[in-house]
């Protein structure tokens, strides 16, 4: 059995461009935040987890985890860098919850960070696929041909149409505005997208278009994870980091068995919902990768909410809404509210405690919130985090 | 209490040049040797923790863990990349003890590699001084030249002179020669090293010399690490992690209160003698990180075997030979065995495992090894990882 374990405390910056900040400046606002939060000093910082891919070429920066315990004046706490491409932020968490589960420490800062706004695109992009395949990747096969293959494959099986894909970009959109913490805060219709005049939304790979696609943002987000039996000495209301999974799959997506299915993110759901003990149907609000607007649908499938082949209709009927049943991305997920690659499993976790403790402001969650769930991919979902947040 | 935690299987590849593998066939070939030597199948690994720093540079690959879950076969494991710049393999190691301490599994397979050869070596310099503190990376400092400034003020201080550094290059080039997984196999002479012939030992920054500095090589490391009540299900003689520490430095070496000490490297080793309930007196072998001489005589000091300011003289003394009192880099070093940056740390605990049991063929410590010892540095001693391995 493992020792429980507690969300006390978060922080993030705002996402999108800081031009004027450098990423250890990211790290330690975001930081400073979720142990002003927590209620506890630095001093009871016993272990530093930091998330992310792409600092050391993009920012000429490594040991960030090191370079956050110095900036926080911490010299004798376990600093460790958890890089597992885009899931990043979310292996951060895991291994920070393993640390206090392991009776290591009580007491574990995890910041998810990326800075990659000001370098070239295609050097993003190109470090971007160092997560694929190499047989793929020499083809030149990058993130978004892969979903846009996918996006194919999906529509010939399943009957969605480009209209379902702009239903996820109007509906994160509009969540987005209710977030000051979201990189793009700008309402967008399903005519505008849907138009004719390529213009205002041009193809990226058909039939993805530029609103399918996750801008590139810089970012910092930031948790305390505690030990539950310390987290009352600290905090009212812990978030209990109720359950955690991991499924993997084949690097290759031209070897998997169905290319529409998303077989890492059923394993790291099971095994998420397993180890809560709960069940999809219990979820009140999901984070989910939104890389790409596919990939909401798929997830939300995948992750056992609806029957495959039919989120999109979900999603249609309003339920993945912010005042449906269930809402997905009441944050503006990765569509709008940015993706820092490193940062976002973090700040997907920060964003369900705020919807748990019902500190979400104007997109807070109508239904009472009690159970929370959130997914993190790494790659084209080559291995995917979940977890699984409760209230108490 | 943590859960008590044993190496139950390690393997490794040859350190030095691998132009005709790449980084999967490295990570690959020590992981299967360490599996079989554990006397386990694939499918007995639930976790894999990968440690490396340069992949998505060098290699343009990221995803490391994953990458490695997949030629295994392995798709419900957990898959994590650690990433803790020249410590990363040490820190690799101590992430899946904790994830084996904290109940979450009982059989972690860890791999520490790198593929350095074959880029231009600026661009493996200037990857290496992401670790270094911004304002003195700014200034052209790299990791060769802070030994040096370090080399000269722990002269002027304690008195060592250049035939003390060459000292160190000769034990660990003549253990080299009895390892056959080291990447320098070459006897060297104090005279050969010490002549006013530049050319075959040229000044890299003075006062280090070529020979001083660990070689750029390819290579791969693994480690079976298991709970040690399961340990005795797969092998008769597991080797146990008794203790295990990690400190944290200033970032910039500038502004450290005394830069001959490696603060660090204090805190780590006291912090693995305190869980391990020894005393560095007590220890019969080191691996200690002589990325450049001057290293491993300062470690000697600092992990609290001789005095400040003493280990140039027990290294004089012999006490520190392959037949000495206590045998610092029996492998060779990264002096001589190599130093694939994100391999070392793994490498370390190879040694120390064969030693431990008897293995280590040719250079076998001669003394009854009961206990040992190992440092992995991160950046220039910024953050340090220790471990205290025992036979029982």
């Amino acid at each position: 059995m493992l020792r429980k374990i507690a969300i006390i405390g978060c922080g993030m910056t705002k996402f999108g461009k800081h031009e004027d900040k450098t990423i250890t400046e990211l790290m330690l606002e975001s930081s400073l935040k979720a142990i002003e939060d927590a209620c506890i000093s630095e001093k009871d910082v016993e272990a530093i987890y930091v998330g992310n891919m792409l600092a050391q070429a993009l920012n000429k920066q490594s040991l960030l985890a090191n370079v956050l315990a110095d900036q926080l004046g911490l010299y004798n706490v376990i600093v460790e860098g958890v890089s597992n491409g885009t899931a990043s932020g979310g292996s951060a968490v895991r291994s920070a919850c393993l640390a206090v589960a392991s009776n290591f420490c009580d007491v574990a800062l995890v910041t998810g960070v990326e800075k990659m706004r000001g370098s070239p695109r295609d050097k993003v992009t190109s470090l971007l696929a160092t997560m694929n395949y190499p047989i793929e990747r020499e083809q030149g096969i990058t993130l978004p041909s892969l979903a846009a293959m996918f996006t194919r494959l999906y529509m010939k099986r399943y009957g969605l149409k480009r209209e379902h894909l702009a239903l996820v970009t109007v509906k994160n959109h509009s969540n987005a505005l209710k977030n000051p913490y979201a990189h793009i805060r700008k309402a967008v219709t399903l005519e505008e997208l849907l138009s004719e005049d390529n213009s205002k939304n041009p193809v990226v790979a058909d039939p993805l278009r530029l609103y399918d696609c996750c801008p590139i943002s810089d970012g910092s987000a930031s948790l305390i994870i505690c030990s539950l039996e310390k987290a009352k000495k600290f905090v009212d209301t812990p978030i209990i980091v109720k359950g955690f999974g991991q499924g993997v799959d084949k690097m290759g997506v031209c070897e998997r068995e169905d290319v529409t299915v998303l077989k890492a993110l059923r394993e790291a759901s099971n095994q998420a919902f397993k180890m809560a003990k709960i069940t999809p149907k219990e979820i009140d609000v999901a984070e989910l990768h939104d890389a790409f607007t596919i990939l909401e649908i798929a997830e939300s499938e995948d992750a056992g909410f609806f029957k495959k082949g039919m989120g999109y209709k979900a999603l249609e009927d309003g339920i993945t809404s912010l005042d449906g049943e269930l809402p997905i991305n009441p944050s503006g997920g990765l569509k709008a509210r940015g993706h820092p690659v490193g940062a976002t499993g973090v700040a997907q976790l920060v964003e369900l405690t705020w919807q748990l403790r019902g500190e979400a402001g104007a997109r807070q969650v109508n239904n009472n919130v009690e159970k929370a769930f959130s997914c993190n991919l790494g790659g084209f979902a080559s291995n995917v985090l979940a977890f699984v947040l409760t209230r108490s």
